[in-house]
């Protein structure tokens, strides 16, 4: 049985959710992959929680389930930071889920450069510090014989980065294509049922899809960092926003509008890389037609589009598009870096 | 630069594909891999080309491109066994692309079993031999510390088994949809389009989608296989083929063909596991509905639906469904035994 240390950085969503998954998933871990996953500590920024042993979940999730609560726990440490449980605890890996900042790349990207450095593994969830830094934190992995892992970052449980790295190995990849923000995928779909923007926003946010914020979604960022982030993986390239054309869907052309509610035709929000463009990547809308790929994908789902050389064109849709679909790829990923058995 | 020694065994239209994709991709796979591929032998049943520098592909494809020419090369040795070139050079990956028979697993059983007790890795695309024995295939590769792969034995370019096993890792699978057989599924789809079954299939021949003898694929068991594969690796189960219910495509009653033309459903023929049934495995045909994920997949393309407790219902689909896209499969499974950065 091979150990598998863990610290968890940030108990928001999808540190919660990640949490709760690596609970219900502990014993399959063990029976399945031989992975025996031993939670140390929940790392806020103010403080940790912290135990010599592994964390008891069972005890945290019913006793302290929310942050606030969690710093009542005998074993929160104020002022604990990160630096000092790295070095204390034997490499394993960090998982990070803390609020990215996608031009800052701060919080993750000082936690994720600490980490690698001490040789832990990293797996993320936040976007920021690749959006800011992919080239630098891909070559520091390397150089201490570490993996950076990052499948919540690009589309929760959509499996759109293992596509690119892992199932289309050996291939070119000429184009990407996808729908990869569940919140404008929701809006643009209860438009085309009759709804306008703004009630559909308003319906998206009361259902938990959308952010209270939803800028970052609805101004098309949040796709441009998710289609930089595959793109650069995928190509082993070096795009960086700056070289994306963004467009979102808060200021619709009517014309697409029309054409969208058309039978057998859909608008939608499309992150696309192409080799051949000038401008290769962009986030733009567009009317897709009934034959495309991506045509079937509605509400809060996702979908992506690979069109290669010697594989055609390979899509992919669905995945569950929440925290709990964001914390299962988070285990996915520290699975895929210990398993010996595939 | 990671040497990477291959035997080809079997040069029909796979081999053959196989083998053009390593020529074009050896330079790709130098670079972005650093794996050196070379391809020192192509074994058939009665001799093997075999020379003790890696094969020259440019000259064979141009001097000595079908079967009966490459035994006219200098470096055809008559008579030569696979046993015998897998204890003369280092232990690299066997490739498998022999026909298969899904009874007795001949000649690919054997030529795997051979492999793998000499320390060589399996890549196959041949279905026969982990129909018949997946389970005591799989302890021999993990008694001898190799891995046995298969891509190309379930769906071609379409990553079903990457899927199942990679991207869905810690996740439990409660069902499998996949539309398997590319043959079938054109046979259908233009049966929609208002042909009859004689027709479809004549024209599914004359494009050379379907085989002369097309009795494995229209009548199910083909399905059958892929679908009895998919569902052992991702479940780690023991099912074999007389676990499954299976129908085909040659007596399709007059209720479905009529259901299966009306607007917004399809005439589909899948394979299915099901934990909560008393047949988990059955291979039949199905009308879908417009909202189903696989109810786009048309022609002779394929596509898999699974549906997890962690991550909810993932689609996959497309992919080369053709000689070239299983020679690009076979290359991505080498490629993923070797790698070191992903």
């Amino acid at each position: 049985m091979k150990k598998v240390n863990i610290i968890l950085v940030g108990f928001g969503r999808v540190g919660k959710a990640f949490f709760q998954v690596v609970h219900e998933k502990t014993a399959f871990c063990q029976e399945r992959y031989g992975l025996d996953l031993r939670l140390y500590s929940i790392c806020e920024i103010d403080g940790a929680l912290f135990s010599p042993d592994p964390l008891d979940a069972s005890h945290i999730l019913e006793r302290f389930p929310s942050l606030s609560l969690m710093r009542e726990n005998p074993y929160w440490k104020e002022g604990l930071h990160l630096r000092d449980l790295l070095s204390s605890i034997e490499p394993g890996v960090l998982v990070e889920c803390t609020p990215s900042n996608i031009r800052s790349g701060e919080p993750g990207l000082n936690h994720l450069r600490q980490a690698l450095d001490g040789g832990w593994h990293v797996v993320t969830a936040s976007t920021g510090p690749l959006v800011v830094d992919f080239r630098g934190l891909r070559e520091k992995a390397k150089e201490h014989g570490v993996k950076l892992k990052f499948s919540g970052a690009t589309a929760a449980a959509l499996p759109a980065l293992d596509m690119a790295l892992y199932s289309l190995a050996g291939a070119e990849v000429y184009r990407i294509e996808g729908i990869l923000n569940g919140t404008t995928n929701y809006i643009l779909t209860r438009m085309k049922e009759g709804m306008d923007y703004k009630q559909a926003l308003e319906e998206a946010q009361s259902k938990g899809i959308a952010e209270p914020d939803p800028s970052l979604d609805v101004e098309g960022w949040d796709t441009a960092s998710k289609i930089l982030l595959i793109t650069n993986a995928a190509l082993d390239a070096d795009f960086t926003l700056d070289d994306i054309k963004v467009e979102g869907i808060t200021a619709i052309p009517t014309y697409l509008l029309v054409q969208g509610k058309e039978e057998g035709k859909a608008l939608k929000l499309l992150g696309r890389f192409s080799k051949e463009e000038k401008t290769p990547l962009e986030v733009s809308l567009k009317v897709i037609e009934r034959s495309h790929p991506l045509y079937g994908v509605n509400g809060a789902d996702k979908g992506i589009t690979f069109t290669t050389d010697t594989m055609h064109s390979v899509t992919v849709t669905g995945g569950k598009s929440d925290p709990r679909g964001a914390g299962a790829a988070l285990l996915k990923d520290i699975i895929n870096i210990y398993r010996k058995n595939l």
